[in-house]
């Protein structure tokens, strides 16, 4: 299929791809395959305030109906699969299996948040009053601004937006620049899904599109009070304390600096396998992508052996061909940096295998992954570069790994291939990993939709997808409801007049 | 009592109560009570130091073992109950019963920690992988600064402290500057329980005494990733964002403007009892005073007339005297500030009664407190006065009371009185009261601890106490285990090679 | 559309609905539509042992996955909404929006289903040693028996059939012997979610039509760990005990005796309206009908008039008809009893409005509902009969409201129409209406899928559909996982030898 | 200490032990200590009356305060463990430490009971239709009927008592026969309690003593709802169908037959001590007695040996004297009870070591514990016999060792050991053990407070203590509140007449 082909076929009218200011190229071949047209800043007190007008209708309508919108959505997704995911292959540069599995996590979310429309379950609490009720309900919050990154141009939408509207929250996407194409033509599948409803409020999803700007004007927004941001730790170390300074709440995805601990017990076939994936997918850029290797020191050589060699192995080139499995870096920039990280990693004792410019497809920013091996863990190391470079350490005791896990400022996800449970439970335990997601046997990436995701530190904190994340889009009311006719007063005080 | 014997019988020796820097006033009469040492700012380093030290033991401590110790403190605080009472009363200047009230809050949330510290629910979750596992575990945090205001200078603290130990993590207890004694009181009393306790590790429990210097050494630590603030916008305004920009959790309890609405079905005697206990309890400095009346217009009259008698019935004076109902003011600028908010409502066109300096007890800031028919919601009543001041204003239908009720920028607690179950469900309902608590014939203050306390808006939007207000104190964390021998991905993502 | 027509759209084949022993007739004119093929009872182990084999598989399937079939027969199920439900009509005589209403009912316990399969939470909690782990977890149960009545013949069998699959429970299903076609084609769409989802095990949902013979079969098998068993309560009576004694766990919903309370406050136009729907919807026949109305005796002999002339205006008639709201009884036995209720009310000092056989259809047995003022709850108010006769009461005081409407053996469905919120609060409180239901403002039918469903007393204290009755369909087990090195005993026991 | 002085430090007076007609007679030597008065059978009527009195008052006390009868209980019980725990040494033949034991986990379930007193959470839960709220609340359910047995002669008690009475339900609890000494001491300390609190209902908490006639008043009675019994299946299997005839909630913890899987991979030290002290400790008088051992037959010779070898060194003879760690049976008959099985054992092919009687204290029944290496499992290993005997089995695959250990008609309690994370996952998952307890690398037995305890199959089905086994004690209500102008029916259905 040309490029234009995966255009058309993704339902994008001549109209939305050209004549304007933003052009996008797709990361396979560097070419430019269309104009967006991008928001105007001074248009957006407008767009926000659109979105606080469907807030005041939405926040009333049943959360099952609401749900209904987005059990439509599942379905128009559904239907849009094979389309949406090449789109996501083109603009991102996924190779097909992944941009097929970033749309079915949008469908995933959405069957969780159908299921999740008809509960928002609050408490009923036990009040120390004769006569009294207490109960705790959630409700809608407001207009939900979702920052999304160019490496899951659309699932990450989704996650916040499926979220966001079974909770009576309008949502404000502000794509990445890279990627405005795959928002584009999910904001049509979301119009079919719709139409289909009937009677939304006007202005329930909106897209904007554009730079700094655009952004700006909803972290700043006082009605915008969540702003969901996923991006990097430089992006999300200003947009906290901006939307915290107005009383507003993040939610944050940020960096991860993800490592496997490799224990001697490990089943390490299954590890190298592991490895391979969660390094390499995406070519190094999920930002659950694995960065850092802790193999114990009695395997360690075996296991880099075996890696160099499945490394060597791997088809890198256009992600649409089948077998591929390394396609593009999202830019030239996005290469250079690698380098550059390569060098520096080098320069501090580490032996590097592959981690070199490939000519793949021309006009794309390939290369191939990177395996180093590091004499300890260095500054480059605690850095997250969102490239296929994989550092390799080495350690002798668990609390020295556990150690070595958690010494780098991001938190977001981690993991320990080991066959014995004192290993994997003290991993997990208060003691062990100090990441938001940590996995025993499977790699750093590929979370299912129902968890939570996210992690700590520098990561920011916030939490999307399963589990009760949904609170994050809503506001909590406690209530006491007095239904005798006196009028105690709690702990027993006493004031009468 | 004396002051001296008061002190005294609350167990503070007079190696602490004087030679030191920091002079504590008494609001009963103005008098100087002690001189307390306050901590040293370039010790603030190391004490923070011990409190890491401190959590890296505590946090293997079993959670129901870690319960033991808040069982303890709860049974400590019964025996002192009467003498941190009357303490509360010489610091703070509450009435006898208000004092008793707030240990009775500690004792309380002592109870619900005790029986939290056999749950802190996490969840296992379906995995969609075959032969895979998926659990979600709450993990203590680390040091969790608390920084409280005068107007609890115990209750406060107890709430974040029995909730964070049971959870794993140290405390350091930042009081105000004017009530750092009984903060050395309740020290005292935590010091019964850990000798009892036997093993917790040192500096579990921490107290520093000062002004902005130690208070910002808390707020700026990447050590303490939890801080606690309560007490006004303006500083929570300052720390939430600090706290954000360093990747810490701010839990933040600032302002409120709490607002009653009167419907024309209300049982009016019971709405006056209420509404005097919540207007002019604590002389008004609770943050969950009540500050607004929103009164249907068929009522109003009546109503006011009502409140005006029963505020010149109401007993000023000295707080230990038994039958007093107003205490002082917390000192004389407080005093300067209510009677300039007056003013300022008066040349808004704001009717007054009462609101005047009262000569109750020489060196004490008293005043009658103010009722103030407002003939709109101006800037004036926007802002929150912390002293006995409460604005009336008028309204024609639900919804025009309602969004009285949200148009100020704070979000902590609102009630409704009215025997109208078709009000009492709207005001509670998505389109109704934005705030944090709402209640139904009950007055805006005397939460009890079994539901989750906190607020919206420039109230800061952390919640403390019940429900699941101990997530705070906890990071998540989502755990895959694959114990079968293949490697499925999420999403049915195909990788082979 | 004739009656051969409805089962042809409805999928049924000429086969099915052939040559049968057991002859089905519609309520609508008495017609025998069908002669449908009975189990032989003596196949029933080798069913039983299919189901076994099904379990066996279908329980390492992941839920979510389970979930995926679920969500394929909701697809089907709308795909098919207009046909079953107008063989809802023809089999059970419901009018055409209950009917599809009832298809509806299907669909949403479908969606909610999808959503669990992800969730299925269990919980980790605070173990007491070091080094220890404690969850709880849900793990599949084994073949669940559903045997349904005839009133819901298919919205029963999806509430526990969707549930007990995603649980990862096969399900054989027995309808009631008046209800078999809908059965047949409800499985038939069944089938086309299996074929669709492509690998489920076969014998995972079966379906057995016959008499008590087929039922007890299910009742005693050791093997069909689960009984979920709608019906009357004489039924339950014989169930219950029986699945007690081979150590299984019934699920009964059983009969009603469901209440309305008419406070003075009442908006009686919407008391009417409901008191009509709930009374005479489904001619009296659902479990949930209204049968008793306990009016306040000064609005009752009003209500008595307004009800009165309100039942003088339904159209009776063929259920298929637009415009028609009663349609006929099951069938002429149910007639006679409701005649002989009445007459014995009538016998009681029952004053009687309505309540006489009509000829709508020839053959139908059709009537007119009942309204029948008591001096008295006698021992006929408190039967369960199966047909639209209302008993009315008056009352004086909530008290004795409440007193009259806990004072029948059933406890399934309950309300109270009222504005004051004392009065809706105090019924809902523990000394309120002792029932599993109990709603204001609303009649006591048309649950929603989202709240669990079922009551107490000789209603057989089952819950099925939403909130947590999911756990009904599985067994809990909790785990402890020591991964220390040392074997510390809970309540510190010490035993070393 | 003499029995007499035992009994009198509990606080037993001559009065409560003399004069009755019921023997008690300690295990330790077989000595009547004391002669009981049995509750009249004529009696239980009144006393089941009183109950109701007592649970319509005790009802609408908020649960906190509940909450607080137990806090004191629990002050009493630790006031009071020494002088209990050896009057259960004394009554039941357990050893010091397990006497006290006994006690602490009275005095965990009251602290875990407090805690839950102000949570009872039910949800809220989004409703599909406008102005419409939706609640699923608990509530008391009436008199608590507890059967208890000697072996846990006061802690079962306990774990019903005390959430029974947070939770709103009177208790009546009927000790077995041959501990109601243990029984009495308990309701004093109960009685302490309940004067402390001052102001419940009569007749809240109530003992009855004696034979089959008391328990079956409490079984048959439709006043006490729910019967939580615990003892023998024999027991369970007669009860169970009773109180369902009769529309009651059975809470069944009957027999176990609990099993330890070794697998090759096993901390074998660590295993050694569990099952001594799990197959020998209480003198095998446990529900969740080890009893059968599966062992990997690559270490079963192995640890046979080890296991003989520590059998052959444990202390056995007088409860109370420091270092025995095997007390007597409960009575001779029970001695004969295990040498008769063991009997059947051998000549079913089993190799014995141990299990003979021994002379220990004149007058008690002591034995030497066995261990019984079996052929295969024949119907006298899957029989329960309270007492000492462990058999022992091979196998070779784990899936054989699982299936071994699920191919009994009980389902309490289970284990394995190992350090194989895939072999213990596989046992927790839904494929693996299908008792309510499973545990790795702890024993059967020992349960923490914190989960739910009981299983399935013959065990009978009910859960106490922790997690929400308080739901048990508790009827559950669905409410949907419509606070509109309109009546919308569910599932879409009209209705307009």
């Amino acid at each position: 299929m040309t490029h234009a082909e995966t255009l058309s076929a993704a339902g994008l009218s001549a109209a939305e791809i050209t004549g304007g200011t933003l052009a996008v190229r797709s990361p396979i071949d560097g070419a430019v395959v269309a104009h967006v047209h991008e928001t105007n800043p001074a248009d957006m007190p407008a767009i926000i305030a659109k979105s606080q007008a469907a807030f005041r209708a939405w926040r009333t309508v049943p959360a099952p109906r609401r749900g209904e919108l987005i059990r439509l959505l599942g379905e128009e997704l559904r239907a849009a699969k094979a389309e949406l995911g090449a789109l996501v292959t083109l603009e991102a540069g996924k190779i097909t299996s992944e941009g097929l599995g970033e749309v079915q996590e949008m469908i995933d979310i959405c069957d969780f948040a159908v299921g999740l429309s008809r509960q928002i379950y609050g408490l009923t609490i036990a009040s120390e009053r004769p006569s009294h009720r207490m109960m705790e309900t959630w409700h809608p919050m407001g207009p939900c601004g979702v920052i999304s990154a160019f490496n899951f141009p659309v699932a990450v939408w989704s996650w916040n937006a499926a979220l966001a509207l079974v909770c009576g929250d309008p949502v404000i996407w502000k794509p990445s620049e890279k990627t405005p194409l795959t928002a584009i033509a999910s904001m049509k599948i979301m119009e079919r899904a719709l139409a289909r409803f009937g009677d939304a409020p006007e202005g329930l999803v909106q897209l904007v599109i554009g730079g700094p700007a655009i952004g700006e004007a909803l972290v700043n927004s006082k009605d915008v009070p969540i702003i969901s941001a996923t991006g990097s730790t430089r992006m999300g170390g200003i947009v906290g304390p901006k939307v915290a300074a107005r009383w507003g709440r993040p939610i944050l995805e940020l960096g991860g600096n993800n490592a496997m601990i490799v224990a001697p017990s490990a089943d390490l076939d299954m590890a190298v396998r592991a490895i391979v994936f969660s390094a390499v997918g995406t070519a190094g850029q999920r930002c659950t992508s694995l960065r850092r290797l802790i193999a114990h020191n009695s395997i360690k050589d075996d296991l880099v052996a075996k890696l160099a060699k499945a490394y060597a192995s791997l088809p890198i080139g256009d992600p649409r061909k089948a077998g591929t499995l390394i396609g593009p870096l999202v830019d030239s920039a996005s290469r250079d940096r690698m380098l550059a990280q390569i060098a520096k990693a080098r320069a501090e004792g580490g032996r590097v295998h592959g981690g070199e410019a490939v000519e793949a497809v021309a006009g794309g920013a390939y290369v191939s992954p990177a395996l180093v091996e590091m004499p300890a863990q260095t500054d480059t190391v605690r850095e997250e570069t969102f490239a296929p470079i994989l550092y390799v350490l080495g350690y002798e005791t668990l609390d020295e790994a556990i150690a070595l896990q958690n010494d780098v400022p991001q938190g977001l996800s981690s993991c320990i291939f080991t066959l014995n449970m004192r290993e994997a439970e003290t991993f997990l335990s208060a003691a062990g990993s100090d990441c938001g997601i940590a996995n025993v046997n499977i790699g750093p990436s590929g979370a299912e939709i129902g968890g939570a995701f996210g992690g700590e530190k520098e990561t920011g904190g916030g939490r999307e997808s399963g589990s009760d994340a949904w609170k994050g889009y809503m506001r909590r009311q406690t209530n006491t409801i007095n239904y005798g006719a006196t009028l105690p007063l709690a702990q027993g005080v006493k004031f009468d007049f």
